[in-house]
Parts: C-alpha cells; structure tokens; sequence
C-alpha cells in the first residue's frame, strides 16, 4: 500500500518538474533525472547533507551481536538516520552477519526512513571482495591475484555475480569493489586484491568483475552498484605501507593507473571511491584536477564519488593540507567528493552546512553530488521497494556456487616447479603435511573473509576444510601424518626432533608456508622475504632429506631464493577461498591438471623488483661489458606448469602489415603433446622495436584460455588493431608510432608493420 | 713565439668581427664571444664537428702504460686528432698515470693540433672524483657522501680546490664533477658520489665544489673547468641499478632533482653532463624540454653540455628510441648535446656531417655547440698557452694536502654507536682487527681511486695505511692481533676457530665489515642488506663474547639489522679516502674526537627505505590504531654521537613573524657540557604546519659546524627568510604558503608565523 503512495509521489513531483521546466534548451532528461531534480528541489539543505553523510553501522546499532532478532533501540536510530536524514551506511559490526540478521539491520534502517521528510531509503554498502564475506556461509572466492592467475574472464565474471546474488540475498545493493589499481608494488598489503601488475590484465578482468555486479539493470535481484577503486595510484605507495604517499610520473599515471579507470567508467560502473593516499604530495580526496578534469570532464564519469574510511577529516590530521576539520570539509567537497564515509559522528554533515550557509560551498556542488546519490537510489530500486527482495533471498548460498568457486580455485593454482615429476603425488605413499598454512582457513581466504582481517578461525562454516583435511579426505588419514602444529602467529612453534620423527615415516613432505590473512595497513610489513621463522623451518623440512613440496598460500610474492632451490615442488596457491584446499589437494594428487600462470614478477631479491614490462635498457649489457642480474626473477610473469605438456604451431598473421584502423588477425596453432587434458592460457604479447618513449622488452595485448584433451590440437586468434599495441607519448596521447613490432605468443616470434 | 703569432691572428679576427658586424641591435658581445664567432666563421663542417666529438685516450694512443717519455706513434695523432679536428680527449689508459706522463700526454696531444687547420687546442676532461684519482700519488679525499656527513662546507670547497690544483698541475683542465644528484635511492652504485639525501645539503656542496674547482678565472693555475652532473634524475633508477630508467613525478623533480642544478648553473658551473638513463621513458640524452626550455632558457646555462659514455649511439642500442644510429646523432644533437663522448670510433663525426649536409641538423645548432666549446677553450686559456704550466706543476702533491684530507676523514667519521662509553678504546690493551676491511686500500678509497674500480691494492701509495696498519702504528705492533686474513672477494676466507683463538688474547675486537671499492655498473646489488658472508664473521666475532666495535667503510648504507644490537661500538666511515685509517684509528683510539653525522637514513630493513624528509602520513596510526612502524630507521638523517655532550639554550627569534621579504635571526646556545672538547654540526629544520602539498616532517635548511672546548658556550646564528622555507606547488612553482613553521634545532623548537 505504502509502494502505491509512493507511486502517486513521484507521479506527483514528474508533474511538477515538467510543469516548471521552461528551459527548452537544456538536453531532454531522463525519467529518473526528472525524478532526482524534483525530490531535490523539495529538500532542505539538511536533508541533502545528510544525505551525503555515511556511517557506519556501529554508529546506529551500538551491538556487537546481531541476529535476525534484533532490535535497533529506537532511540538509536531516531538519532541517527532520522535526526539527520543519512544517505548511507557501510560496514558491519566486528564480524559477519548471518544473511538474516543482515535482512533485519536492512529492514529497519529502511522503517526509519519512513520518518524523515522524504523517505529516501538508505543505501547500505559493504567490502564483498571476493565474495560476501560480511555474511556468514557466503561462497568465498580466490582473492583478485589468484582470479588473474587464472586468465579466465568468463571465471572473474562468474564470481562477481555470485557475489552479487549473496550480497542482494543479503538486502545490500552496493559493492565495494572491484580494485582497480594496479599491483605493481609487491610489498603493499592489499596487492592481493589487485589483478596482478599488468594493465591489460587489471582493465579486463575489473570491467568483467563490473559487469558481473551490476549486469544489465541494478534493479535486477541479481544486481550491486559496484565501486571502482581507489582512485587513483594508491597502489604504488613509496614506502609499502598502505595509504602512504604515492610518487608516480604522468606518463606512468596515464600508462598503467588510470586506463582501467577509463575502460570501467565506460563498461557503466556505477560509483568510485577515493584514494586514501597522497598521489605527489596531492591527498586523493582534494584533487581537484583527478577528481574533475580527469573522471567528470574527460572520461565522463556520471555516478556516485564517495570517499573511503573517515578520509575527508584525515586532510587536517593526517595529510596536513587543510589547516581545520572545516578546511578539510570544504576542499574534498568542492574537489568532488560526493558522499562521505564520516563515518563514526556528525562532524562532516556539521561543518557542511556551516560552509554552505557560509558560502562556501555552492548549493550547486551540494545539488549535484546529492543528485548522484538519488539517481543511484533510484536506479537500485530503492524508492520502488528498500526492503530485501523475497526473490533475491532464494540466491543465496545455492550449490552451485561452490562449483563456481572450486572452478576458480583451481585454475589460478599454479604450478611453480616441478623437479623430475614428483607432482602429482601418488595417493598410495606417506605424507608428512606440516608448516603453519597446513591446518588455517586464514591463510586460504585471506582478507575481508568473515571478518576485515579473515583471522577468526571459528567463523569458516564446519564443511570448508584446510589443506591437511583436505589431504586427509583425498588419501585418507591413515596416509597423512598431520605435522601442523605451528601456526603464523606462533610459527618457531616447532621442533626439530618432532620433524626428523615425522618426517622418517613420510615419502614426502608437504610444507605449508606463506602468509595469514591480513587487510590493509595491519598487513604492512618491511621486508618482503619470507617471515624468517618459515624459512627455518623450510631448512629444517629439506634437511630430513625427504622429498618436499612447498605449498604456498599468501597474498604477495614473499622471496624464498634462500631455500627453494632445495625444494622439488612448488605450489603457489595465492588465496584460493573456500575451496582452495580442496583445489590444492586436487592439483597435489593429480586429480586435476594445474594451469593458472602468475599474475605477477616473482621476485628473487628485496632489490629487484622489476616488473615483466620493464625496459630494454634494464637488461643491457653494463659498462663493464657484463650483462647483469638486472632482471633476474625467481618466476617470470606469465609462468606456470603443467602435467601436461603444449606445443605452438608457427604464428599466422592475416597481414604481415596493419594499415590505419584496420584489424588483422593472429592465429597459432596449440597442440597438448602430452598425455594428459589440460587448460591452456595463451597469452600474446607485443614488443615496439623503436618509439619515442623507450620501449618496454614487452607488453601483454591479448589471452585466452583453452582447453585441449590429450593429444589435440586447436587453433586460437586473436583480433589485433595499431590501438591494441598503443602507448602513452611525452605529450601523454595515446598512440601507436608507425614501424616495427613483435609479436610473442609462447615460444614464437614473428613481426608486423603497421603503417598509419 | 708562436703564442706570439698566435695572439695576431686573433687580433686579425678581433678586427674582422667588429668590422662585418652591422647589427647594432644584438647585445654587446664579449670579447671572447667576437673571438669564438671569428674563428666559426673561418672552420669547415668538418673542423666543427670534429670539435664536438670526444674520443678516449685509448683510441689515440693504443698503448696500456704510459710515462713521460712514451711517445705517441705519429700516426695514430695523425689518424685521430689531425684528420678528424677532435676537440676533446678524456679518460686514462687502464689506470692512473703519474703526473709527468700525463703531461707528456697532454703535450703530445696539444702539439698534434698544430697540424689542423685553426690550431684549436685539445681540451683534455678526467673524472676526478674525490681527488685527482687518474694521477698516481695524488690527495684522495672522503667521497662525497662521507664529505656530506662533516657539514662543513668550508672542507668541501678547499678539497676541490686541492682537486683542481691536482688536476690542472698534470696538464688537466676540465674535470667531470661534481655530482650533483642527490642521493634517495640507496641500492643504487653511485649513491657514495652523492651528498646524500637532502637537496639543501647537495646544493650547498655542490655550489662550494664548483667554487673551489673553477674559482674566480678559469685560466688560473688553481682552477679547472667543472661538470655538474648528470642531467637529471639519473640518481633515482627504479631498480636501483646504474644507468636505468628513473620514474620521478614532476612535483619531485622540482623539489629534489633540479634545484641543485639550477643554484649550480647560478654559481658559474661551465660545463654539465647528461643523464645516461631514461627519466619518465624519456632518456636524458633526448630530452628537449629539459635541455633546452629547463637547462637554457630557464636557467639560463650558457655553457657546453657534454654526453656521457657512448650516450648518443645508445639511444638506438640501448634505449630503442632511434630506429638508426644515425637518427640517434639527429636526436641527441637536436635536442641539444654539444659535445658527444662517442669515445672510440667516428660514427658520430660521420654520421653528423652527414646529417649537417641532409638538412637534418641546422648549421645554427652546430654553431651553438662549437661556440660553446671555443669559449670554454678560451675561458681555459687554452688558446694563450694549452701546455701543462709550469707555475702549476709546483702545485702537485704539498705537504699541506695530506692534513686537508685527513682532517676532511675525521670529520667524516660518524660514531653510530657507543655502548656504556665503549669507545674511545685504551692505547694499552690488545686489539684483534678482522674482517674484510682491516687491510684493505680499496674499501677506504672506494671508486675513481687510481683505476675506474678502485681495486687495484698495488697502485696505492706505499706511505698510505690500512685500518689495521693505522692501528699497529697507534697503539704498537704488540697491541695488535692482526686477523685480517679475508678480503671482500673471498669474505669466506675465515676460520671460527681461528677467531675464537685469536680473540682469546683480545680485550676487543675491531671488526671491518662493508663494501669493497666499486663504480657504477658493476657495482650494482640486488639486496642493500650487507652480505650474507659479512653477516656470518660478525655472528661469529659477538659469539667469541668479547666486545665488537664494528668500523663499516662502505658507500651505501648496507642494512646490518640482523646482528648490530650485539655490537658495543659502530663507526661509519663512508669511504674515507686517503687518510681514512688514520682517522678512524684517530677516533677510535680518542685521539680525536668525532663529529660527523649521517647524510642519509640508515635503514633497518629493505622494505622501508623512506627519506627523513618523508611526509608526516608515512609515521601516522594505522587503521587499527597503532603507530606502525613506518619509519623506523637503524639511524636517522643527522644522528651521530660524540665523546662530548652538547646542550642547547632555547631558540631565539628576533621576530616570531616573517613578513614578506625580510630576513629574520634564529640563535641559539651551545654549550660543550662534557669534558671533551669536540665540534658539533649545528642543523635548523623547518617544519610546515600545514600546506597545499601534504608537509614534509621537517626540511633541513640550514647548518653549521662550530668547535666547542670543554665547558664553553657559543652562540650559533642563522639567517632566514621565507624563500628558505618553501616548497614547490601543484602548479610547479616554488612557493611559501603563509601560516606556521615549526623550527627545530636539536631538541628544542619554536614556532614562527609567515605573512605574505
């Protein structure tokens, strides 16, 4: 009934503005566009602050359990969402929620709105970054990292939409996610959830994730409003440490930071959120230039700015470029931001008002930003019905979904090394399972996994196993003896004496190494080796002598040059999700054929942290004469084994030369020579032989995976332009230089011309 | 006679010039200016691009030992010099002539340009970088970085100036130096030729370095042309190693990289040397905008700007921005390089003309640069009298040298630490000195020391000690176990039990760890932690449970972390020079008194290299809460102890307000509170309150070193004005915002208010 009023009311305000609207000039709008000036112009500037206002659901719930029972005192949210009219509330309180529990906070907070003036619904966002990790029991996937290692878009598509289903199922309509920069700092504590190093590879995979949160019309119930990431360069801190300044030349910027920007914002993403960091000594939140001329003006980005965690205030006390809270208000406002992530008090919503009345910030900044956020309310379905859908609650949690994410977890594993076969393991022989990864659910799900920090390990529902139950169901108990008594927080727990003992009855050893979960700054760490206490405990599993298999689940490459030579097989599993330990213990013992390929440069010293796209001039001979280590990686991008082995036809090309905006094709021929089926990334790369900015050794342009049975033979084309091979110039253009290029498929060469 | 002959000719010219030049709108020239336009008018293509080009000494003279009788085969001077006019000749032959044999050299080279056309003098370039290194028994001083800890600028002038008598006595008039880059990126082997850090620090320096080699006229006796280099960002390479491509924003070019070379080309600097590398993709070598629009008609440089090592060419080879090598010629010489160090074939004579002939390159371009040359040549007095001096061959190697470099040692020697007053160590007990170090040339001298590498122990002067010899002739051959058994190449060379022996009948142990000598290229590492074999000797020394002073001569601070809690004493002594010993055994032994402070920040581990002058978000509360350990170095920028204690009174102001332009007094009283008399580096940091650009936790802007005895106070006075304390904008400009400044010397503070 209340839907019907409702109804009337908007046909009500479409009325009005059609009435008022005298201006025949302006471009014809939208329905909802009508809809949005009409409600602003009802709006006191109360109204419309609050509306840009987030808070956190602590500020309203003040509990730290809830259940789908719980009631919000009243008076809470009389004097929180009513009082101030808020637009917006994120998080949850300490830990996931069971989805019904989320269904109740979703429902009252819509009750309250019915007491404010205009009963705009709140908008309720949350961090699912690799799946709904704020509700409990929700289908974790393989952090961003291990999704790029598996080169399969179709697979990163598949899970955003997953995600998408349980965060609906939920009552929330908006993520925030995906991360779009770009992984290039390995040290950095949220490189997992990049897509890797490589541009290309972060634009695809970020417009797929997109795609998958928000497919044809937020309202569906299989819809979020997704969030691009944080823009921008907030990836390449200096120091390592999140949210610290980053330094980047424009030619980088424009070259590796912000072309996913661009592609999302045209594949329709919805709403962006804010570098925390300095970007050249410039706060994200106050760069005007970013945050105007690059995202509204050029790209043309029409959706929602909101700043990340309590950032706008942290201009006076962190980043020190505004002299007072209020100073701070007004320069992020007036740079951009749409809607602020306060969110624990009012001060922003206080001081806001303050600078309207005073002039200065324009009710016009405060009428478009407030704009934004009702446009995406309404396009959510939010004014039509706030409540959790009947129909999105039947998508949670279905079967299926554990499929799609085992699928996922076991392709991006990746076979690292594989001395004389001894991968797969026979499911006949002893197992030694040990290291501090062996019996942790942290350390396969990683960051915002039930919890922020993914450390709880009591909340991993009962039916997800670790690697050693994993092993344990693969060749049965009797065959593994379970060493995992250490654990990342207590790794020295260990004795030689127990690993010689253990070790005598095992033919192999499984080492569990790597890294706990961890989420942002907490994650920060000063040396990218190895904790040294694994690496002890890595010797001590080599000097048995028994044959050892290194399994490693951790977000960044950690270095292991000091040991791994030892090591007969190397796993790197990123963070899989929750059926990473099932995908390990399938790739262990053959069950199935590994074929992702890393993401990502993996380093072999703390002073060599080149990227595969580096320079020429990088791998030159020194003056000596000497071509030196320069680039010398433990494993190259783009690596990865398999149990099978592939061979490459010779490249084909449609033209030996690309003229103007011509499209050719390449094509070559891939034969699985081995015996066993297995996947295939095919990856095509180009090399500029000459151009005016120094040309990197290569650049990946194109991949695909395939799947070929023992012994058969496809062919796989790719579509190639000049624009597929362009780069960034000094005059920041994007172009392609007329002249030479390689292209690089596997082991085969063969060079193009294009001519403009 | 013929400088008789000579002078007519130029009076001959004088007069021609005045006589054609009709214009009488062009400003006024010099009459240097109307005798270098003379004498282009009267040279061919051929003749001014043979005065661009610079060959080595090897490509002329063949031959791998050179004295004062050798004699040039005339045939080569004939194929080289005569034939192709060659303007420059640079390097030595392996190694370090004595003086006499580059006079010969110089002589022979010089009387071979009488058979050209013009008669143009050689002009002979070397890199003296801490002392004239290519001659054999010259004054080799502290490089750079150990010159930069002493703060006293007065030393770095006299030590050029000492330089330069060095160099110009052998026949030498122009020296490749001084390096203007500053030092922020640690892995990088060329950071010991650097001032360190600070851009204040590497301006101040590198103005006093280009003062005492040049001067007031360059045509005395005690001068020699000077080099800044190189142009620019060459000191910031992304992997650290040498001559690879640097990423630098534009707002930390303007503050760090190109204010040093801006002050320098105010101060007089004739010549200046480009960035072998690239810089934002761009390399040095092609780079326009910054050649041309930063370098000429910003500020304003007028003279010859000289490629460095076989730069040209490798725009094609190396950087792949040329698809030709003659295209590489087309780009550099455009871009405005004026002289080319090819240094060992033709190609660039060749392919120039070439290029002069086709149009490609302008006529006025080749003008330019060979004015530039002839000018520098007559501002040499090269075309009064090329031959080595007399007058300046007296100059070679005064007794006086020796006490200026050792004194420049000392106040080098920065004591890190000095557990319960450890050190001084007493004349009287028994010393084992052991470690790579003890008795090694190469590690106190560095690079640029009688070879390229510096590794060659047999070209040492006999008279020039090592550590432990320093120490035998202080405190008796008695007192000394001599345990410098292993070198920096064999660093495994050492026996437990033979330390546990030796150290037996030692009261202490003086453990010399660090780096071997090294230059550019091949002195390029991938981790900054000091080597593993290193690390195992000083696990080994703290297990004999004797006390360890550990003396590190090393050019970068290699990261000692892992064992340095367990060392009693640590002396840094950067790379001493000649006198390094004896003043490290001076300090250690109490016989003077150290002072020097550190130019850098020592880091405690590889992932957490930041600047002390890093913003303040880099030390701010993680999104837990706790203060991360973000910044938390081994040892700060300007930490150093002393054998004295110093307090300070609280700082004075003669205004809390700077207005506008004024000037204002910042004083403050020291006071040497020990027993010791001892000098102190005297440092004022400005902290801005709060800014456009996110503030640096503080900026050094001034210091002094001042001698304080026992007991007395002084009163050390700075002058500042708001232009001290500003920083560059998002609009590039250098500003001062008004608003607060925190001003910091020691442990007391101030704060000061700038009004516009």
């Amino acid at each position: 009934m209340k839907f019907f009023f409702q109804s009337l009311f908007f046909i009500f305000l479409f009325c009005l503005t059609v009435t008022s609207c005298s201006d025949t000039k302006k471009p014809i709008k939208s329905k909802t566009d009508i809809k949005v000036d009409s409600l602003l112009k009802l709006m006191s500037l109360e109204e419309k602050v609050g509306q840009m206002t987030q808070l956190t659901l602590n500020k309203v719930f003040r509990t730290k359990e809830i259940t789908e029972h719980t009631v919000i005192p009243k008076k809470n949210l009389e004097n929180s969402i009513v009082k101030y009219n808020i637009g917006s509330v994120l998080n949850s309180v300490n830990h996931a929620l069971e989805a019904g529990a989320w269904r109740n906070v979703i429902t009252q907070l819509q009750n309250a709105t019915k007491k404010t003036p205009h009963n705009i619904p709140v908008l309720y966002g949350i961090d699912a970054i690799h799946g709904a990790g704020y509700t409990l029991n929700a289908t974790l996937f393989p952090h961003n990292i291990g999704m790029a290692a598996t080169r399969n878009d179709a697979l990163v598509k598949q899970a955003a939409q997953i995600t998408a289903k349980e965060v609906r199922a939920s009552g929330i309509r908006w993520n925030f996610d995906p991360v779009l920069d770009v992984g290039r700092q390995q040290l950095w504590s949220r490189f997992p959830e990049t897509f890797g190093e490589d541009v290309t590879l972060v634009t695809n995979m970020g417009i797929e994730t997109i795609k998958g949160y928000e497919g044809d019309d937020l309202k569906s119930v299989n819809s979020v409003a997704s969030c691009m990431k944080h823009f921008v360069g907030y990836s390449a801190p200096k120091s390592g440490k999140d949210r610290t300044p980053a330094y980047l030349s424009d030619i980088e910027l424009w070259e590796y930071y912000l072309p996913q920007f661009k592609a999302a914002v045209n594949a329709g993403a919805a709403t962006i959120m804010i570098n925390s960091g300095t970007l050249n000594g410039v706060p994200g939140h106050a760069n005007e230039y970013l945050l105007k001329t690059v995202l509204r003006d050029q790209f043309k980005f029409k959706g929602v700015a909101v700043s990340d965690w309590e950032d706008i205030i942290r201009l006076h006390t962190k980043h020190k470029i505004a002299k007072t809270p209020k100073e701070a208000v007004k320069i992020a406002v007036n740079a951009g931001i749409d809607m602020s992530m306060v969110p624990s008090n009012y001060s922003f919503y206080h001081l806001l008002i303050e600078l309207v009345n005073a002039g200065e910030v324009s009710m016009q900044r405060i009428d478009e930003a407030v704009g934004r956020i009702l446009k995406l309310k309404f396009d959510l379905g939010l004014f039509d019905n706030p409540y959790p859908e009947k129909e999105a609650i039947d998508l949670f949690g279905q079967e299926s979904y554990k499929n799609a994410a085992l699928e996922a977890a076991r392709e991006s594993v990746t076979l690292l090394k594989n001395t004389d076969h001894i991968l797969p393991l026979s499911k006949n022989k002893k197992v030694l399972v040990m290291g501090p990864g062996a019996n942790s659910h942290a350390c396969l799900n990683g960051c915002w996994s039930y919890t922020w920090q993914g450390q709880r390990e009591d909340l991993y529902p009962e039916q997800e196993v670790t690697i050693v139950q994993a092993i344990q169901e693969k060749i049965g108990t009797k065959n593994v003896i379970d060493g995992s008594f250490s654990d990342f927080k207590n790794p020295k727990n260990f004795k030689t004496d127990l690993i010689n003992k253990n070790a005598k009855n095992a033919d192999y050893i499984v080492l569990c190494l790597g890294e706990n979960a961890y989420a942002e700054s907490p994650g920060s760490i000063d040396d990218l080796t190895l904790d040294a206490n694994q690496i002890e405990l890595a010797k001590a599993a080599i000097e048995t002598g028994k044959p050892v298999i290194l399994v490693m689940t951790e977000g960044r490459p950690r270095i292991v040059s000091s040991f791994v030579d030892n090591i007969a097989g190397v796993l790197q599993a990123y963070w899989p999700g929750s059926q990473g330990a099932n995908a390990i213990a399938d790739v262990l013992f053959g069950d199935y054929n590994p074929n992702g390929i890393l993401p990502y440069t993996y380093p072999r010293a703390t002073g060599d942290l080149l990227t595969y796209d580096h320079k020429f001039s990088e791998t030159h001979k020194d003056l000596k004469g000497n071509k030196p280590a320069v680039f010398y990686p433990q494993w190259e991008f783009g690596f990865g084994l398999s149990y099978t082995t592939f061979s490459f036809g010779e490249i084909q090309v449609s033209s030996k030369e690309i003229q103007g905006n011509e499209t050719i094709k390449i094509s070559i021929s891939v034969t699985n020579s081995g015996k066993r089926d297995g996947k295939k990334a095919i990856e095509l790369y180009s090399k500029d032989e000459y151009a005016s900015i120094a040309p990197s050794v290569k650049r990946l342009r194109k991949y695909k995976k395939i799947a070929l049975k023992a012994g058969e033979t496809k062919t796989v084309t790719f579509q190639l332009n000049a624009k597929d091979m362009s780069f960034v110039n000094q005059q920041l253009q994007r172009v392609t230089e007329p002249g030479n290029f390689r292209l690089i498929i596997g082991n085969k060469q063969t060079v193009i011309n294009y001519v403009k």
